[in-house]
């Protein structure tokens, strides 16, 4: 009872203070021994932003993205014929990897206990292109849009590695958010994605 | 052609399945937009297995196995005589950190948060074996398993690591599940370990 | 023989306690298999305490330290004059991206789903120094004291590294727990700090 | 049948090549031991290529990318007034970050000891764009073009990590390699790059 | 007493031992200033070994390792037909990584720049084992023989974790150093293996 | 010839822009396509200088420091008798595997193939400290203070994260930079270091 009061307490506080991440107790203490924080902030304050008092509930995000390439160098991912090994295999892989540990990648994410990752590519040969999609899960108090976003980068420069002896000028194309699902901001989905 | 028939029932079983994660309107997206994903499968598709429905329980796992070395190379072990350092101190230390790390090491292992690990170590003079043993406790949608094995695997790599100038010929030796507890699977017990 | 009695001791205390996280199947399991672990406990046995038992609640940890240097050297951090680049900028992402990591730094912390890191720093002209100040947030079974300090610790050393060409003899002091709420240990504020 | 020619062939160019980095004895061992390996093969061989026999080496590469989005979220990236805090300094640090861990990210990448990472931003207005460039340097005897691309790759996830509550709609556009210099293949420059 | 009578002796030989990597300079101040080391080195030394003085050569190793399972998950694998995805093509990638970040893996590894590593796996009917194969190469002061072994660990490892929903109790079998040439120590070659 | 033609160049070009990393060829498009780096730089700008051009020399440096605590606290380590393990030993282990990993901990170290740690730890009852030393060694291009100052830090924390259970009020004091050699800015040597 008394725990839930001082929640609300911290609550009303921070509608008011607009967005201290401290908690009273804990921001009298900071407040008071570091006066010259504001200076600082003037060039260089960054803050992984505080979901403590958010729910975990489910969150779902896709993204999307393409590494466009040589038709022939498409056919030898298509053929399995890369000296270094099966592409999309590797890709795959490093993928799921790296949405693992999209928080060591990006700095002010959040660590997330991924529930699922889920990607899968698509050859698309009129476009000379490799198209990527990265589904992420997660039960935590923030999204995982980053997560899917990191999982289609490291494919699509996975993809580069393994290919760039037959071409070297691939280019990784619109990495975008497609849609989330999950969290106080609502879902979303991309305009024009089907 | 084939490949786009085997998707669509996929997509079938799945709107049957109740157990699907994806909500629909994520799954459209994704059937929709990637039609050829089942040719691609044939050759390297991956998956971090969607547990958000899962719920958060309590699971251990108990995982052994041994290094066979020389009965030489077990007495300096003994008497911490290895030149290295305390070679069960630093195995210890080992195969906990390589247990937190276990979804670093294994593609598609769950991240999760361990709320303990456990390892003791037993030198057996009459087989010249150290017998290592791992707890590994979480509450999580999904087991621990892996990161009691991965423990014991880092915690023989180690063991090696320190005492091959002593014995080069060690050998890793049985490393298994001995027992797990919680989950959707049930518990369960290797036949013949006490 | 005393080694073999005190195991005996730990395993009758652990089947009056009510706390074990370790389920009877396997408590017997463990205790069975590994009767001389005593011996070996009494050179190197290790543990990241199973807190399975605790609920996840809300922590929050407060800590501080000082980087002492020449007052040249601070000038050109407050003149953001340091050639490799704005110091406190770097510092504050090497602290926020070493609390997400304290798990790997320091071997027996348990890995924490952090909710909030939020770093600050103060030019003391006076003492020619600069404080540093680390506030951590989790909703976790165990506290985040070593997430703070990791976080202290970590921006200290970025300015020492960045500053270094222009003095080599900066000191790192008095990295130390302010405060911590939340947790079965109670609150705890460092005397002497305001 | 086609790719079991290629091996023989590698396999006598092998036998004639006096800077074989595998001892005769050990690639007998391996490849008498190994019999079904090309039916393994067919699905799933991936190999870091082995570049022992090439000497260390100058090498530099340049990749670039770009960010694409709202002129309100450039503008608020350019007063320096996006609420996570300095989006390009952690960008900055993002990529530099990034391109030392490579090969983390990266299956098949080898570890590289990297000897610079220049990282720079061009904000540009008429194409609502954040322009990003790296440049990776080693001494080392395999190339940093997939260094140079991680570096881009991350800084752009960063700076939508940052500004994603302002748009969410931001894409990543056109990574790609600009040049490189240094190794056997010789130097590359990217037609139409200035 | 007897600890420290033990230091001065190690001083005493330190200063005649021709091979100490420590310069006079720096020995003399961490002699002079840490006379009780040998009390804290009774519980709990250890140390990476120092090779700044070794030249960086050619150094390979060959692990082996092997996974008992099943008739039926054997069969599984080599039909490709495990849920979780392509097992031999995961468990690739993953020795690849895992021989990478050995160090992370292994306490007192050494940091070694990794020029190949090439793994392969043969499907042993008779025997209903998986046999793993890594060939590690580097060129440095020191060798790789840990790199192989936890290549061949890691890829046991993410076997088991990708078929343990068929057959829980897989074991990890004889996981040994088979060869290894270069570095003063001379080559190796484990009796009894071709 | 040629390449050694070319280096030159970049050589005396360099000396003439000061501090560019980049090679003319690379320079040249670098410059012309980033304008507006200098404006960017006012907020955010950071470098992992070039060290391409420095030899590979053998660097060692010597780092210290210390944990202040109760009597009680030292009293406890002393006899082993922390429940979590043999503090020492863990720190130990902590030391030298933070030192490999420290350009992973400071975002603009370079990374460096350290080739021995070593650490060492004195309990002085009189003062009520633990002081730790760390002894780092690399032959790289460029010195290894931080990696010595990164294994200081970490043994503090870890000691600290060991012991907090018997004194949470313990602070980790004077972490510094106790001597260093080779190089081109030449030896140091702390004053009043003995």
């Amino acid at each position: 009872m008394r725990a839930r009061r001082k929640t609300e307490k911290r609550v009303d506080k921070r509608s008011r203070q607009q967005d201290d991440p401290v908690s009273p107790r804990l921001r009298d203490s900071a407040t008071t021994r570091l006066p010259h924080l504001t200076h600082v902030d003037a060039h260089g304050r960054v803050q992984m932003v505080d979901v403590s008092d958010k729910p975990a509930t489910l969150r779902q995000a896709v993204a999307r993205g393409e590494v466009r390439m040589t038709p022939q160098a498409l056919g030898k991912i298509k053929a399995n014929a890369i000296a270094k090994g099966d592409v999309l295999a590797v890709a795959h892989v490093a993928a799921v990897m790296a949405a693992k540990r999209t928080d060591e990648l990006i700095p002010l994410a959040h660590p997330l206990p991924l529930t699922g990752v889920d990607v899968s590519f698509v050859l698309k040969e009129e476009a000379s292109t490799v198209e990527i999609a990265a589904v992420v899960s997660t039960v935590a108090p923030t999204g995982v849009e980053m997560e899917a976003l990191a999982a289609v980068s490291a494919a699509a420069l996975t993809i580069y590695d393994m290919c760039k002896a037959v071409d070297r000028g691939m280019t990784i194309e619109r990495i975008r958010l497609v849609s989330k699902i999950g969290g106080r901001s609502g879902d979303y989905r991309r305009a024009g994605e089907l």
